[in-house]
């Protein structure tokens, strides 16, 4: 459906390459696939190769929360059974590691992704597949990188009792559009990214009927319906998966400027752009402005790390603030400030969705598909959610807020657009 | 808790009075006691004795949607086989009825309360109690008139089989509060009168794990979830029942000027104020300004008719309209229609909900307890939302809106206030 090759364009009119690229944001489904282990749709991980969020990084620079996720995944595996062995693991080039974005997915926070843990898996009407680590909930979690037994145990139980049952559940029932539960979402005061507990309550709802028809024991059933009732960010993996799946179809447009994938590391953040290619452009992290919790200060966090903005390049998260009113006694800003933001996106956006609309807004749509011209020309930088975690491994989630993300990359994927439109132009006129 | 009678005050301080019955409005909590057979909670209701709502009305004045409701109500209950069987009875003065509201309970629409069936039930934590028939869904249904075979099919199914599924799971799970879910109705996008979309999720969610546990079957406990998981407005009887607990808490508090309770039978409008005892003050019942439905007019409307009114009575449906954006595609208005009708409602409410607030808005609380003296004075008639049933029976809703609550019976009630005062003040005087 969308041409991999830019080489053999012979016409190219790079304002329509932009809004192709806007239009397949918009009008990509991404149907519920199911909820698996990643090894059975992630090809190369494996006991000893784990994926992790944002552009790719080595294993002798990442982060302290991004190196406690992968102490807590070798313990999960099996593959240690202390942190000092999983730490002896690491220090001895035991375990290798590759971005998650670039095997088809998206990990929120850390991003580690290990074979055996359970994933969301979202598929487009054209197939693009995509898929997303099951949310943990708050507080101490693997993500954040938490190594405590709780955390091991808590992901064990997903895996085996949870994850199996919400997977039987989706294929005993009828097809789950991910996109009309997001669109709901914004009805119900939530916009997908920090706020998804309305739209958690409608997914686990729709899913209560198979899952009590397919569990083994009326108590497993009981279980995960009370677990995932409880877990207010559930729906976000289902919410990123979808978008990850969507921003895969709207990718390798060539010459468009649209940005399909915004992910950190901990270190730097980076960007993708649908007519570069899988060139990452990076620079490093930011802190942001956020709301650290109590006992904790800025000087704790670590900068910007995770995969969850690919909600704001479908026109959720951020884009979508002033649909969630009630996210800003936890964000620490105003209706206003919400509304604020909003417009900020519209102008680095080249559309607006026709399905994620907000009320409150006259069911104007939210803005779609950041436009690293726009974002040039108008010297702003677009602005996204994200939660902060603390520096050191086993700490956990230490604040949420937002944050500008830094102009650099745009930039730099600007000069490169610019780069491979004229090598296009040249090549169509020489028909080479 | 609130004395019942006023001879006995010695020193009236009336704006002292108004403030109580609001503090009471605003501090009750009710707890959900469960869903119930109403012979089981309501005394005088039995097979040929009906509740409706509104004021008290006699048999041969009564509407076409309260008289389908009462056929249907006697098919239901075996008294009749078919719609003519039923309409002798009522006609040969074989079937008596009397308010709901004098029963302590609250009745959408029709009102119609029949021995079997289901209500649900709340208490204060002073132990007043209250309940409401619980919620059929949207369409053909008893309440707006309805006598199909399938309307009683339903319920039937509601009182065997649901009803004793939802009792069950309340009495095996921890209290749980209303007062707590209508709060969070208001983050949800949701104002517990015409929208309840997101506040019924969160609720049978909680009830998910308890029904599980309790059903014989697993089959019955997943109907149950598919069913009431398929009903937007399924959380609307919670409300009702516990804003009628919360009103029944703060009424009879001598010299308040603070209305308890508005409902309309379909021909008559009345409210009830907490220092008038439990007088009626009437007039005819307003048609309003409503989105009726493809293929009628307003002249197919019965003027208003129910007793959801007492959602506003707490602060919530009309008085909480922004809390709930989506609900404009509904009603036919926008975000600032309904910023306009909670300004609106301000100025007749003689305070502001400490609980029930409004995240767009600031976190500012709704405007909670309306005045008679302030709506007298201000002129300014209070605004609440309704559902408008087609005027024969048989039909059902055929729309939805906001109405103005007409003046005359807050003159009249400010009247009677005034006399009551007087002989408040000359006993408190006279020591009568």
């Amino acid at each position: 459906m969308v041409e991999n090759s830019g080489f053999e364009t012979q016409n190219v009119d790079f304002d329509a390459a932009g809004r192709r690229s806007v239009e397949l944001l918009d009008r990509t489904t991404a149907r519920l696939v199911g909820v698996r282990p990643a090894c059975e749709v992630v090809q190369g991980i494996g006991p000893r190769h784990f994926l992790h969020a944002g552009p790719p990084i080595e294993m002798d620079e990442i982060p302290g929360p991004m190196r406690g996720a992968l102490i807590a995944g070798l313990m999960f595996e099996k593959e240690a059974h202390s942190v000092e062995q999983a730490e002896q693991i690491i220090d001895q080039g035991g375990l290798s590691i590759s971005s998650c974005n670039d095997a088809g997915g998206a990990g929120p926070v850390a991003g580690v992704v290990t074979p055996t843990m359970p994933v969301v898996v979202a598929e487009t009407s054209t197939g693009s597949l995509a898929f997303s680590p099951l949310n943990e909930g708050r507080g101490r979690v693997l993500r954040f990188g938490a190594t405590d037994s709780a955390t091991i145990e808590r992901l064990s139980w997903m895996r085996d009792e949870l994850a199996p049952l919400l997977n039987a559940a989706v294929s005993a029932t009828e097809r789950i559009d991910l996109t009309s539960f997001m669109a709901e979402a914004l009805r119900r005061g939530d916009e997908c990214h920090n706020r998804n507990v309305g739209v958690s309550a409608a997914l686990l709802l729709r899913l209560a009927p198979p899952i009590i028809r397919t569990a083994r024991t009326s108590d497993a059933a009981a279980r995960a319906l009370e677990w995932a009732g409880g877990n207010p960010q559930f729906f976000l993996s289902f919410a990123i998966a979808a978008a990850k799946a969507i921003a895969r179809e709207a990718h390798n447009v060539p010459g468009s400027p649209i940005v399909t994938c915004v992910a950190a590391n901990g270190i730097r953040i980076g960007i993708q752009v649908s007519g570069c290619g899988d060139e990452w452009f990076v620079t490093d992290s930011p802190l942001g402005n956020t709301k650290i919790s109590d006992g904790y200060t800025i000087d704790d966090a670590q900068p910007a790390l995770g995969d969850s903005f690919i909600t704001e390049v479908v026109g959720l998260g951020a884009c979508a603030l002033s649909a969630a009113p009630a996210i800003s006694s936890f964000l620490g800003t105003s209706q206003s400030d919400s509304e604020n933001i909003v417009e900020t996106m519209r102008r680095v956006c080249a559309g607006t969705s026709s399905r994620f609309v907000i009320p409150s807004g006259g069911y104007v749509g939210t803005p779609l598909g950041i436009d690293v011209s726009k974002v040039v020309s108008a010297a702003t930088s677009p602005i996204v959610e994200y939660g902060l975690a603390h520096k050191r491994p086993g700490i956990g989630q230490i604040g949420a807020g937002l944050t500008e993300v830094p102009m650099a990359p745009f930039e730099q994927a600007l000069d490169q657009l610019k780069r491979r439109r004229t090598k296009l132009v040249s090549c169509a006129g020489n028909a080479c």
